[in-house]
Parts: C-alpha cells; structure tokens; sequence
C-alpha cells in the first residue's frame, strides 16, 4: 500500500519515521513544500490552498492513505481534505489529543505555531472532552530547532519565555503542536519537570493501524519544492540515514 | 512619477519610508510577499522567480523605477530584473555598500538572512573596493523582529552568539544587510560600541535622487500576497501611520 505524507518542510519527517517504523514494507511518498515554508504565520485561506496543492502532488501518485504532518495544515484544511479526496485523510490533531487524554490528569497544555493556537483545534477538542486547557503560540522554537539551537543557554531562555505559565501544577500534560518540537523535548522536558511531553508522530503512525496493512516494496520517496541550505542535512538528522531528495520546484508554480 | 517597491514581506517597508521621507510626492506602490516570505532561506531559483513575479505585479502599474528593498532578492534577482525590465532597477546592496565606504577606515563587517551572506554580492563588491570584509548569517534576527524582541535578554544574547567576532577592532563598521535589522539597531550597537552601523534604507533614497523628479499625487498604495498575524501593527510600527493593505492573494497562485 501506498501513504502520501506531507508538511510545510521537514518537521513532518518526525511523522513520516514514525510511521516508518511501524510499518516497514509500506510505499512511503513525503512532500515537504520548503518553497513555500513556513505555513505555522499565514492565513487560513492561504494554507487551505497549499495543502489542497500538496494534497493533489501526493494524490498523481496514486496513493491509499493521506497524512497531513503538519499541525498548521491539519487545523486548518482537514476538513476541506476530506471532503475533496476519495481517500482517508489523517492529521495530526486527533492522534495528539488522543495520546494527551490517556494520560492527562485533567489539565492540558498545548503549544503550536501562531496559526496553529489560533485556530483552536486543538482546545476545541480537549475542552469537548472536559479537561481544562492552557494554550500558547510560541514563534521562536522553528527557527532555533532549525538553527540547532535545541539546548543550551538561547533555547532555555525562550523556553522559559514562552512556557513560564505552564508551571507549578498549572498543566500535568503538554501537547507538542508542531512537527518541529519534539527536537526542543529534552530541553522542554527538564524545565517542566514532572510533567507528561507528548508528541504526536507515535499517535499518528497508531492511527494509521485501522488503515493500512503493512505490504508494499518498503521504498521512502522524498519530494520537496524548494532545495533549502539544511536540506541534507535535516534529512539525516530526522531520519537518522541519508536520502536523496527530489526537488520538484516547478510543480509549485504550476499548482 | 511612480515607484515600485517590493520586499518579500514587511521589512521593506523601512525603504519605503526612507523614499516618502525624501519624496513626498511620488506615487508611491509597495508589494509585500507575505504569502512566501521568507526568501532569506530559500535557493537562488526560487528567490529569482519569487522576484519576476513581484516585479511583473509591479510593472502592471507602470511603474518609472523599480525598487528591490529585499536584500536576498537584490543578491541574487537583480541582474535579472535588469535584464527583464525596460525602467531603472535600485537594489539595496550597492547603495549599502556605497555608504559603508565612504564611512570605514578599512574593515567592514557585513550581517544578513542566509541567502543573502552565501551569495557573497556583499562581500564582492566590497573586497573590490578594497576593504577587509567580515560576515555572518544571522537566521534567529528576523523572527526575533518578528516576535518584537527587539531589546532585552534575549535579544541580547542572539546579538552576542552571533556578534562577538565583530568586536574588539575586528571591523570599524557594520552593513545591516536586512530590512528587519534596523528594528534591532539599538542593542546591536549598544553591543558592539564604537562601530559605524550603516542600514541601507537612506542610502536607497539618496540613490533615487539621480532618477526621479519630486512629482506625483503622493499616493502610497500597499499590497500583500497575504494577511499575515501583525501585518496591520507591523505597517504602523514602521511606518508611523495606519494604512489599510490590499491583499492581493489570488496574484500569487496566477503568476
């Protein structure tokens, strides 16, 4: 079987190993649209219409499944997704809340990028589920993590910065919104101390079990629209492996 | 007479401040290109077609000089531009470059997006004057500005991660080679003391002098690719009034 993966750039790899993991032999293909990136400080409109492109990228090569690895593209464009594509979409909103309610206490912090926290998504469904919720944009995490500033004395101040109010009893659990986190989690994790970090990449690839069986040629496609400096790089970092990208820079413009 | 000015999103806005401040009566037309911004991490291709497209919205407006107030795009798009367009294209590099010269007694530093220290037009046109040339990417700048922290500890301690090399008598003089960077200027120079910091918005103006007449209705005219977060707050910081964007987000999916 075939799954079709996408992000806004390469925080979406954290899924796409995830679901790797779980499920070896399946045809993996990831766009990431680095020539558009970020999406996490766009307007609504504007990132329901990249998703709908990536979303038509992955749908020509006729994959089963789609997985928007994205925070930002999944609270904004799931529902247009579904209702566009005659194959399941899978965001990473639900698998994250999901994750956060089976272990949460009862009150929930969630932490994502401004159009993220914006939109809500995420505290819609926590508060549908009766925890109390604390939420916050933080800006700055991107930028560090791809600057690989993820410890030391810059990532702890903006650490503390944003995440000051979500000390001291205030949250048991906390929600990683954004693709991108999970590389701040050691450095998040010492400042918050006894509190639950949950990323949703495991969620994700959970979810995909009532979807997939895992048959395929285990082949990993990467796509990307633009070749960033860290490109390569990031790459291996994410998945541990090198990996020739292909970049499709000319599609973007014909989307 | 009408100028054109674009950027890849706000920080060009400091130019067009600097020209109304010394034109009053030009027509003024600005694009930002919010739906794409930033182009400081993207490769060359795509910042030369990003470019294309923002003069070509431009041109429809018959524009008498076109203004490239985004550095990374002066780097790589100008000659292009040049190329493409029958009217004077201004960039903000030379300008830059020419005010740093007549300031330096010999050691010049230069800071700016990826794009824009990789490409090397700084420090080209700089070694070919003569002059010792240090410089640094500063990726964490521009979304600092973006999150106001302009001044504090934080601010202070990216200054310093990427600043130290250029104290102590290592240059005489920094080219701020961003449009956001103005924004940090304070706590730039408060860090490195005695350094001449040179932004290029002024020098800009003073360049127009040999092309425009004084003359128009003084209109300005403002328009984005998209609605992002603060663009209304961020158009008032910089330009000290309020002024209703147009936003022209189909433009970007049509060019």
């Amino acid at each position: 079987m075939k799954v079709g993966v996408f992000d806004s750039g390469v925080g979406g790899l954290t899924v796409l190993r995830a679901i790797k993991e779980k499920f070896p032999n399946l045809d993996l293909y990831y766009l990431g649209d680095t020539a558009r990136v970020p999406y996490g400080s766009k307007s609504p409109e504007t990132v329901v219409r990249y998703s709908l492109d990536c979303a038509e990228f992955l749908s020509e090569r006729s994959v089963d499944v789609l997985v928007v690895a994205c925070n930002t593209a999944s609270s904004y464009a799931l529902d247009v997704l579904r209702n566009t594509l005659p194959i399941p979409v899978v965001g990473v909103v639900e698998p994250g809340v999901k994750k956060a309610l089976s272990v949460t206490k009862g009150k929930v912090g969630v932490i994502g990028t401004s159009a993220t926290i914006r939109s809500g998504a995420y505290q819609r469904k926590l508060r549908d589920a009766g925890v109390e919720v604390l939420s916050r944009a933080c800006p700055l995490f991107v930028p560090l993590v791809e600057e690989g500033l993820v410890e030391g004395d810059i990532a702890e101040r903006v650490v503390k910065l944003y995440l000051e109010e979500f000390r001291e009893g205030k949250v048991d659990t906390l929600i990683l919104g954004c693709t991108h986190y999970p590389l701040l989690k050691d450095t998040i994790q010492k400042f918050l101390g006894n509190v639950n970090v949950v990323d949703s990449s495991d969620a994700v690839a959970e979810e995909l079990s009532l979807l997939v069986e895992d048959e395929g040629s285990g082949k990993v496609e990467l796509f990307f629209t633009d070749m960033s400096q860290n490109l390569n790089r990031l790459i291996e970092l994410i998945l541990g492996r090198k990996l020739e990208p292909e970049i499709v820079s000319e599609w973007v413009h014909r989307a």
